[in-house]
């Protein structure tokens, strides 16, 4: 008989796709719907970008190195110099999208069956491309109490065994917003040294960070340039998701040779969007400056709302545009769907991120929800009165059960 | 020690890889070098996709649907039905590449250490991508001499194993430009019916079919529609390589909803360039019966520069815009390394793609070699004569030594 592929289909499916329904039926009878729930900016995309896909003068849309553009890569390696990181342009590889490149990753430094310590919660995606590459992934928590900061090395030491081969951080955290200090990555430095491990870290947020906190990235870190990989994605910088542009970091010029193999086998990441991010890195700082103040006011919009609400932990995020909360409830997967489908608050509702996707541990996470503040700053106080309403009724029905 | 993946360092090299330092350093010393190597068209992208480019009103650059557009999509489906394929949006989904739907068919249809066979000469990347999808590629040979048609079936036969899960053709071919008859079709069809193979046609060139051959496709043929997947892509078809834009076809609902998975992992294909494809379908049959016309002309400027050469066996293509051909030699390698670093007439040479990359069984089709012709007449013209005195002279130095 025929039969597909047992590993294609154990593929994780996006716990946000099962509510999609049912945010449709509520839109189809008129609901409004504040989307909580996804990592997609409202924030256009800088006028540099767009002027160089107005500009070019290209009249065949050709393959690019597969590494991308050099004059890409050299100007990206200035904008990594701005963040005190001194990468050649050799060291880098466009990839589309972030994606992309964490897949990468993941296959130059494991084996099939090898193993790959996450702090918990991480990008549900994390899981799928660990399946894609046939490695394991083994999650250690961070805690929601605790603002998500790095579990104790000892937990990560409690997990390492023959197979473990590296350590993948995100670093500002989504879904936290969590921002690791230097003496969190000084702790894993010398615990990937110890173990001779990779330190692969997704640090697609770089630029939005708030509170006067430092961000430092793994290529910050001395004496690990072996081993440190840095994933990036223009998809949050420019709020350009839909460019797909992306690119892998490293030192280790056997890392970049493999990855760059890869990349040769599926020829290149596109051509008119690694132009327009060429352009794009000389986007003025007052465009960053103006992101990042209205995700400041979204964020402490969001704050508030849960502030008000009795009976709900939540962690300040310092960065990205997620915070956690963890509501007195059984399961925010239920309570999710509840909202779209039978609630409403002057005839709007919300839609939010069930945590258990972000989790690998088992029932880990389930009366947690992410919230994205990605709309302005109205629009998110009525939303934020919607769940706090919408959360008082579900209660009360729950508990007159 | 730190160790990066053995599978990873395991990946091929392209074989044309190695000859670009010595096109480098021949340019470097004022040589003209003719690149009869790459399957980069010179043809321009239609109008049709560049104002589209130019006139959306984008102001966030936001993910599509993992799947691709939904417009798109329709459009797509539109476009597969004027060459008598009947598929619906929904069996369609947007990939970064034709490179990305073969990775997404492998993947879907096999488990790790599965076989597929494959007729060689084969497009290269295939064996990066089974590498990376972790199965073995089979090779099963198809012959200069017979002009590349498909092995009798009886050579199929003997290399199915209870590993054997697929076959993949390219149709038209790449590097051979020949066509599959409908009857050799049919042939296939019985084969996967028989011993419950899936059948995975990349049919990219689908647009440069010469001659009044017949394209068939394997998504014509009826009773297979379970196990049939067409791998597709804009990147010759509009001469849009670096778009990356492709589509993998499938009426099994199953093999969609795996291969949405992996889409939704990595989160969608570049937005701009769909938007661009989708009106690029409009583009008007006289942009491409005029390149029809260029390549057919093309195609025959190479084999008449062939048939000048003694001793020379090549195929005459039908369609794409390759050749074989096999020279009285004992190393391609060796000769298109040679015509790059010791030859030149007057002060020009050639590039051409040794074939032994093209090949799995080891030592085959080391005398042969690729010849993309992607140049004006009158370019090719000279290259054809480069290619000629560039043989004559390489046969006399290796027979006086």
């Amino acid at each position: 008989m025929l039969k597909i592929s047992q590993r294609a289909v154990a593929l994780p499916a996006s716990p946000i796709r099962k509510l999609v329904p049912f945010a449709e039926k509520a839109k189809k009878i008129g609901r409004k719907v504040y989307h909580l729930n996804i990592g997609q900016p409202d924030v256009q995309t800088p006028e540099t970008f767009w002027k160089a896909i107005q500009n070019h003068n290209l009249k065949v849309l050709e393959y690019t190195h597969s590494a991308g553009l050099e004059s890409y890569r050299k100007k990206l390696s200035q904008y990594y110099q701005k963040h005190n990181i001194s990468v050649s342009y050799e060291d880098i590889i466009i990839t589309v999208g972030g994606s992309e490149a964490l897949f990468f990753a993941m296959f130059t430094c494991m084996n099939p069956n090898e193993e790959i310590i996450i702090p918990e919660p991480f990008y549900t995606n994390y899981n799928a491309f660990a399946q894609i590459a046939g490695v394991k992934v083994v999650p250690v928590s961070s805690k929601i109490e605790e603002g998500f900061k790095l579990p104790p090395i000892s937990e990560f030491e409690k997990r390492i065994t023959d197979k473990t081969k590296a350590i993948l951080i995100a670093n500002p955290g989504n879904p936290t917003g969590y921002i690791y200090t230097r003496e969190e990555l000084e702790q894993l430095k010398d615990l990937v040294l110890k173990y001779d491990l990779f330190l692969i870290s997704d640090e697609v947020y770089r630029e939005f960070i708030y509170d006067d906190k430092q961000y430092v990235s793994v290529m910050h870190l001395k004496g690990v340039e072996d081993r440190t990989i840095l994933v990036d994605s223009v998809s949050k910088r420019y709020s350009a998701c839909g460019a797909r542009i992306g690119a892998m970091v490293c030192k280790n010029k056997e890392i970049i040779q493999c990855a760059l193999k890869m990349g040769q086998a599926r020829l290149c990441a596109p051509m008119l969007e690694q132009i327009a991010c060429e352009a794009a890195i000389d986007t003025p700082q007052s465009y960053f400056d103006s992101v990042t103040q209205d995700y400041v006011a979204r964020r402490n919009v969001v704050l508030e709302g849960l502030s008000r609400i009795p009976n709900v932990i939540y962690n300040v995020p310092s960065g990205a545009f997620y915070l956690m909360a963890k509501f007195p409830i059984e399961s925010s997967e239920h309570f999710c769907q509840w909202l779209l489908e039978h609630f409403e608050y002057n005839n709007e509702t919300v839609m939010l991120a069930p945590a258990g996707g972000f989790y690998a541990t088992p029932d880990a996470g389930k009366n947690e929800v992410r919230i994205a503040y990605v709309l302005e700053v109205n629009e998110l106080k009525k939303a934020m009165t919607c769940l706090q309403k919408g959360l008082e009724q579900y209660l009360q029905q729950t508990s007159t059960k």
